[in-house]
């Protein structure tokens, strides 16, 4: 006891772009019993101020950063983001070595489930009912309007960027190259790697082109954001995952979870209205928040939200259960989860 | 082939509420090689015409049925619904033993999509990301709007009426007690009855009260409407249901896909309006269609569906299957698939 209870406490710093609730900072320490844990409210991507990020042993933020001089005793920057695609230009990624984990995988259940629930309200045509039941309206059958209702069995889900971030981008020819070393929430998840019926990977042209020629039914697009992805898929690329589905029923259905330039808007809004692309959830656009007057809110059959498709009340608990696994590697001395990888920009 | 070539073929005769497409007809054509097939347009209810009646050795149809002294030759009637309940008043059910088949199990897929999206669209408020994306607003999580959403992991779903019609009135103490011996739409369902955490029976107050308050995050209703059914739901039901939660966050959401008669459907909109219910999913109503000024239609936090959940371009196909099976059953002497057992009402 004696040394161990004299000795300071770690610091756990937590910013914010809002107060935490009482009762949330409360959960937190309870969390964290041998850290030290104190929040700010910062605005977005406003720098740490230096009495404060002097004193930390942690940072978990998600946009605020310490200049690198005030860095020397963070042992790792927790971002509580899956993509750090909108920090890498500070100065914290280019000059220092410090280890820098993401919030991968905290995201998996609610984003599956934002994903079922768009093809599901799209392919079952929820919103006919939504509104039949604001007029009072009781939209039978024998309206015919559910002659093109049909579900999804036996349907082809096709994932640009399967598991944890990067798996998509080298080959996994063998069981052990397909688990996921990252971050996943307990009783969820596929670790191992045994639901998808084909591996694929490379976002070279020639690669993605391979993909969406499988005559895929729905395609999720989960892929980073990097100089590689961006624009990744254009006319050409929508045309022949349409082309690909032959004499099916229905035309290819679009979902987008990852970032909004992973595509060529565009040219989405153009396959939308061709009817190459049966419909599309987005949950990000270019740029965000997407202006009023954007066409793309009245584009055919598009679902679009705000940005919140990882979002819920488990997000925060199940990103600092990454923090506490980590705060003990580092203990131990072993590599920790969800490492940020500097050279390949994720 | 000379006496088979020579015989009649028997005649299956298709009774529907309006006319076949042609190409709709061409396809059962074609399911059906060895036998002649045809079809009428009758009103709902409307008894089959006497000459059909007499040619026909097997019959499809959702409410129209033979006069017994008209049924000589019939070797069995297949519903293209799951429930009988709507005809068991007919002479045909009473005074004879013809076969009557159902179509149980076709609706599998598209209702329990049609649950999932709707339990979905509920916990994560997609008609509040609808009606924002109609007025181009980006409602994102500044709004603080999206506390409380949460995702269904580790959520526990009651199911009252598991599997196929009948299930849940008899004990199923042992693995072969549990399997599912109806229809079962391939690589769909749980024909090895695994997936149940636990098994209850029996639709008595008693029983029913102790399923109530096994701590259910989402009760789904599947019962069979009978005697023993109707209205078993009602306002202690309801408060049990909520009471048995505890201090877990969300109220229990409701999904109702049987008939609106298995509740006291006064007991659910007091339910829904007094917060013991979160939500509740109804495809089906008492009465329907639901009159435009029924107070239902606006509870708080309901969704209803004009009794659509089982539709789909794969329906009508996959009640052919299991009439095509049971035609081929009937030639080998094998009891039929999906048979109504006429004592005890489903």
């Amino acid at each position: 006891m004696g040394d161990a209870a004299l000795a300071p406490k770690e610091h756990l710093l937590i910013t914010f772009m809002r107060d935490l609730a009482p009762d949330q900072l409360e959960e937190i320490k309870a969390k964290f019993p041998g850290l030290e844990v104190s929040s700010v409210t910062l605005k977005r991507g406003e720098d740490i101020p230096s009495e404060l990020a002097k004193k930390a042993s942690y940072i978990v933020t998600f946009t605020n950063l310490p200049k690198p001089e005030d860095a020397g005793n963070i042992k790792f920057i927790h971002f509580l983001s899956a993509g750090l695609d909108h920090a890498i230009q500070h100065p914290i990624f280019k000059e220092t070595a410090i280890p820098l984990t993401s919030s991968s995988g905290v995201h998996a259940p609610p984003i599956a489930e934002w994903t079922v629930m768009n093809w599901l309200v799209h392919t079952r045509k929820y919103a006919y009912m939504y509104e039949g039941q604001k007029n009072h309206e009781w939209r039978d059958s024998n309206s015919g309007y559910f002659q093109g209702v049909h579900d999804q069995v036996g349907k082809r889900v096709g994932i640009l960027g399967y598991g944890s971030i990067g798996r998509q981008t080298s080959p996994r020819p063998t069981p052990s190259s397909r688990h996921d070393n990252g971050f996943i929430v307990p009783n969820t998840g596929d670790k191992e790697g045994t639901i998808p019926i084909s591996w694929h990977h490379g976002t070279d042209k020639a690669s993605i082109r391979e993909f969406l020629a499988l005559g895929l039914d729905h395609l999720v697009i989960s892929l980073p954001l990097t100089p590689q992805t961006t624009h990744l898929l254009g006319a050409e690329e929508f045309a022949l995952l349409a082309a690909s589905q032959g004499s099916k029923g229905a035309k290819p259905y679009l979902t987008n979870i990852s970032r909004g330039k992973v595509l060529d808007q565009e040219a989405l809004i153009g396959a939308l209205k061709s009817g190459d692309l049966s419909g599309a959830a987005l949950d990000v656009t270019d740029p965000e928040p997407l202006p009023a007057g954007h066409p793309l809110w009245d584009a055919p059959n598009v679902q679009i939200s705000p940005h919140v498709s990882s979002l819920g009340v488990e997000y925060f608990p199940r990103s600092l259960d990454i923090v506490k696994e980590n705060v003990g590697r580092v203990k131990r001395g072993e590599e920790l989860l969800n490492v940020y990888k500097r050279g390949k920009g994720y």
